[in-house]
């Protein structure tokens, strides 16, 4: 199965950071719960454009988050203490951190965090040397990656890679380079996972929707295992459920029926 | 860019077994124009339930046809007979024949019309031991058709394998092992196409049109290169072309935000 990280709660959306501002704790409250009864494996919570109060305000919403649902948090900041703040509040499970990579700052104080916390990681394909263009670029930022962290006793199981996904719009091979980097990776590391937002894909574009759903369906074509998105987004789910089982991963269907049952491919109805 | 063959000139359709049996040359025409203008590279002409008659039928719908549109033909019939009386009249460029297959009287009787006629081949994946199963299966009888081909001189550029899809909803595995056969033919021949219709992918389920959508789209992200589909379907056409952006196969996206100006992605319009 896909691992889910609900986005929803993050304060570069303007709802939430109005009601952060408001200390409007219903509207967390329910963002939290929406996601988990849509599925969400994991809830994300990224105060990061926040800097003044960063750690109060993530010691708000971990907290908030955790009275609402049992599902386990990603947390999700370009600040190690505000990861930290985070983390030792965790307390549904095993927590994610996002992320960690291989530039030199975020490397040496994010490491500690994972062990400290015995938390799992999203590894960014990126180092010091800047965002990758190609797959081999990623491919050799995943090699220094995985060894480094392997020495450190993280087993691959506890690895999200984020193949860092850049805009079509720009580049036209950018989605290529980006499936290429997953198939490498499933290749060589079998055992470690994926996670990714990917509507990044997307951007410049008209009518993204469609163009972020289908990259989703590429993607787990072959092998993404994990995706940082938002659950409520009916189409999205039906895309993700239908594609589960054409790929032989829902025995006798029965998950596709059961959502063709409850109503839920209906936001894709037949042509 | 994708071989399509625009499969609505088939009398196991019963409007066109009815427009067949009363003569209706408008009806069929508009199937030829409305195709065409959707973007089929080739017409499929298949009248092979009409047992009694197939030959007479088989010339009637090729001239009716070639007499409307420009669009090469697709002729397409277990009858080698039939094939030959339809490829001796085509004359929009050079014909494709479906199929070929490892069966010996099929092989037989269908090679000498593959060189007779120039044209391109449809290859099954099966041969006298029946339907295949595994992707095994599958390239076991491949790696031996091309062999036979090849050395009959049939180019590997004329070749469209079809993989052969059986329902999910009877085997769960059904389409993973048509995506891993796509993906071997795609590893050891390089320059063969591909051709097959996926509707069978979704027999006995609901919602089948979310299904065979998706899974066109699967099959491209391993390198399918043709279908046989009904090209006036506007969702199906909406995610091949948003998928084609997606493989870097559309520089600078220019087809796919020409599809959105003239509302060709409203179909799957944003969520």
């Amino acid at each position: 199965m896909l691992t889910i990280v609900g986005e929803l709660i993050n304060t570069s959306r303007p709802a939430v950071k109005e009601a952060v501002n408001n200390k409007d704790e219903a509207f967390i409250r329910e963002l939290a719960r929406k996601q988990a009864d849509a599925g969400a494996t994991y809830i994300d919570v990224n105060c990061g454009n926040m800097v003044k109060n960063e750690l109060e305000i993530m010691e708000w919403l971990v907290n908030i988050v955790q009275d609402e649902v049992d599902t386990p948090l990603c947390i999700d900041s370009p600040n190690a203490r505000a990861l930290d703040v985070g983390l030792a509040l965790c307390k549904n499970g095993r927590p994610m951190i996002n992320s960690i990579s291989d530039e030199d700052e975020r490397y040496e104080s994010v490491l500690p965090l994972i062990k400290k916390y015995n938390a799992k990681i999203v590894v960014l394909c990126m180092d010091s040397t800047g965002m990758p263009e190609t797959s081999a670029d990623r491919m050799k930022v995943v090699k220094n990656l995985h060894a480094k962290l392997k020495a450190e006793g993280i087993a691959d199981d506890d690895m999200y890679f984020d193949p860092l996904v850049k805009p079509i719009s720009s580049v036209t091979s950018a989605g290529e380079e980006v499936l290429d980097t997953i198939r490498q990776i499933r290749q060589d590391y079998p055992d470690v996972h994926f996670m990714c937002g990917l509507s990044n894909i997307s951007y410049g574009l008209p009518n993204r929707s469609i163009l972020n759903r289908l990259f989703v369906v590429q993607t787990m074509t072959l092998g993404m295992d994990g995706y940082v998105l938002d659950p409520t987004n009916g189409k999205m789910m039906a895309d993700i459920i239908t594609a589960t089982a054409l790929l032989g991963k829902d025995n006798y269907c029965s998950k596709y029926i059961k959502a063709h049952r409850k109503g839920k491919l209906d936001a894709s109805p037949d042509a």
